[in-house]
C-alpha cells in the first residue's frame, strides 16, 4: 500500500494565503499520509517579544533552556495545534505529535565540537509502530520538529531529518513516497524559467546534471539526502510546489532508476 | 475492564517537587488511564513577559486572540509536551492531545451574556473512540485544557469539565473511575485535621454533610459535579492527594451507594 510523507517548511506556514493553499492541497491527498512541518521565524519573534537574546552561530540557532521553551511552545504548541485544527476543518483527522508523544522521535543531544548548539537533538530513531497504530485508527499524524531523549529532555530538531526518518520508519509496512514541498515547482534547470522543471532525476542523469553545473550548491545536499533515503528503502522522493501535492507527476521525481 | 481518568491542576504541575511526586504516582497506576491537566499561571506570566494585557472578569480570564495564542503555547505546548516527556521517562507511553488532535474535544464559543469571555469553549462532545484507539495501541492520553469548533478555531477550556466529559465518553467501554487530584488528602470534615478525611460520600450522607455545614461552599459544586458524573455512568469519583493515585482507597470515594 502507498503512503505519503510530506515535509513543509515553516516559511510557507507563516504566510496565511500559502498556508491555506498548502493545507488544502495536503488534505486532498488520498490514502494514508503523514505531515512533518518545520519551525519558522515565529520562535525568533516570540523570543524578541519576551526579551530573550537570540544566539546564532554560522546561521544556526543556539537553543538554550529559555529558547527551548519558546521552540516547544511555538513549534509543538501554536503551530502544530493550529495546523491540526485547520486540517480537521478540511476533513482530515489530524493528530499532532511533538518529540516525546508516543515516544515518536528519540534523539541525543548534538555533541559539542566547535559549537555547543544547546538543546538540539540528533535523531536516533523514529517509532514507526506508533505511526502505524495511529494511521490504522484513521488518523493523520502531524509531526513537529522536536525530539526527546527518553529521560525527560526535549530537543529542537531539524524537520528535514525527521521527515526522512519518519519515511524510513514506514518502509517495512508501506510503499513510501517522501515529498519535500516548497515554493518552487521542483528542481529547475533555470530558476528564472518556470517551465524548466526537471521531471526525473536518477543516479545516471544526476551525475550529468551536477557535472554540467545545472544543479548547483543549494540543491546538492537535498538531492544527496533524497538518494540516501532511496538507498535505505523509500520508493520515491518528490520535490514539488506546496500547491501540487495531490497532483501526481507534478514536480521532480527522484528514484533509483 | 477498569479505567482511570485523573485530573490534575496547573498549580501542582508548577511546583517542580509536587510535579515529580504527582507524575510518579500517576505512572504507577496500573491498567488503562487518561490524564487531564489544567493550565496554571505560566500563561499569565508569559503574557506579562510579552507585554500583553491580562483581562480578568469576575476572577476569570478573558481570552482574546493574543491570549489564545499564549494559552495554546503554554497549555498545549510547553506544559503538555513536558508532562509527556517526563511520563515517557517514568515508563508511561504518553501521547499529548490538545483541542483539535484526533478531533478530541468539540466545543462552541461560550455565548456572550454579560461578559464576552472571548475564545473560551463550552464542551459539546469528547471523542471517546479516539481515546479508545490510542489506549488499545498501548498509549496513555494526556489531555490539555483546550478544545476546537471543527472549523479551525481553538478554544481555552475548563479542565474539570474536560475531565468529566472524557470520563463519560469512556463509560460504554470501561468501568470508569474519575479522580480529582489536589493538595489535600480528600474531602475533610475539618480542614485543619489531616485525619478527618471523609472516606465515602453517597447521596444519603451528602445531604447530612451539607445540612450540618461540614461540607462548605467551595466543595459543594465539585461534589455536585461528581454526582452528576455518577448519574451519567461514571462508576466512582475520587478526590485525593496528588501523591496517592496508585493507592486504592486513599482519599474520598463518591459513589451512588
Amino acid at each position: 500500500m502507498k503512503l505519503q510523507v510530506v515535509k513543509i517548511g515553516g516559511k510557507t506556514l507563516e504566510n496565511p494565503a500559502d498556508r491555506k493553499v498548502f493545507l488544502e492541497s495536503f488534505a486532498q491527498i488520498e490514502g494514508p499520509k503523514v505531515l512533518v512541518h518545520g519551525g519558522g521565524i515565529r520562535a525568533t519573534k516570540l523570543a524578541e517579544q519576551m526579551g530573550l537574546p537570540v544566539q546564532m552561530v554560522n546561521g544556526r540557532r543556539v537553543t538554550d533552556a529559555a529558547m527551548l521553551e519558546v521552540v516547544v511552545m511555538t513549534y509543538g504548541g501554536w503551530l502544530n495545534k493550529g495546523i491540526v485544527a485547520d486540517l480537521q476543518a478540511y476533513g482530515t483527522n489530524a493528530i499532532g505529535l511533538a518529540g516525546a508523544d508516543a515516544n515518536l522521535v528519540k534523539a541525543h543531544k548534538r555533541p559539542v565540537k566547535d559549537v555547543d548548539f544547546g538543546f538540539v537533538g540528533d535523531v536516533d530513531q523514529v517509532n514507526g509502530n506508533a505511526l502505524i497504530a495511529l494511521i490504522n485508527a484513521g488518523m493523520v499524524p502531524v509531526v513537529a520538529p522536536l525530539s526527546h531523549d527518553g529521560n525527560g529532555q526535549l530537543f529542537n530538531t531539524n524537520a528535514d531529518t525527521i521527515a526522512a526518518e519518519v519515511a524510513l520508519s514506514l518502509t517495512k509496512s508501506f510503499q513510501v513516497q517522501l515529498t519535500y514541498a516548497f515554493d518552487l515547482a521542483g528542481v529547475m534547470e533555470d530558476i528564472h524559467d518556470l517551465n524548466s522543471v526537471i521531471p526525473h532525476i536518477n543516479p545516471n542523469n544526476y551525475a550529468d546534471l551536477k557535472s554540467s553545473g545545472v544543479i548547483a550548491d543549494g540543491m546538492i545536499p537535498k538531492l544527496d539526502n533524497a538518494f540516501d533515503s532511496i538507498d535505505r528503502g523509500v520508493s520515491q522522493v518528490r520535490i514539488c510546489h506546496f500547491s501540487a501535492l495531490s497532483e501526481e507527476g507534478r514536480g521532480t521525481m527522484i528514484a533509483a532508476q
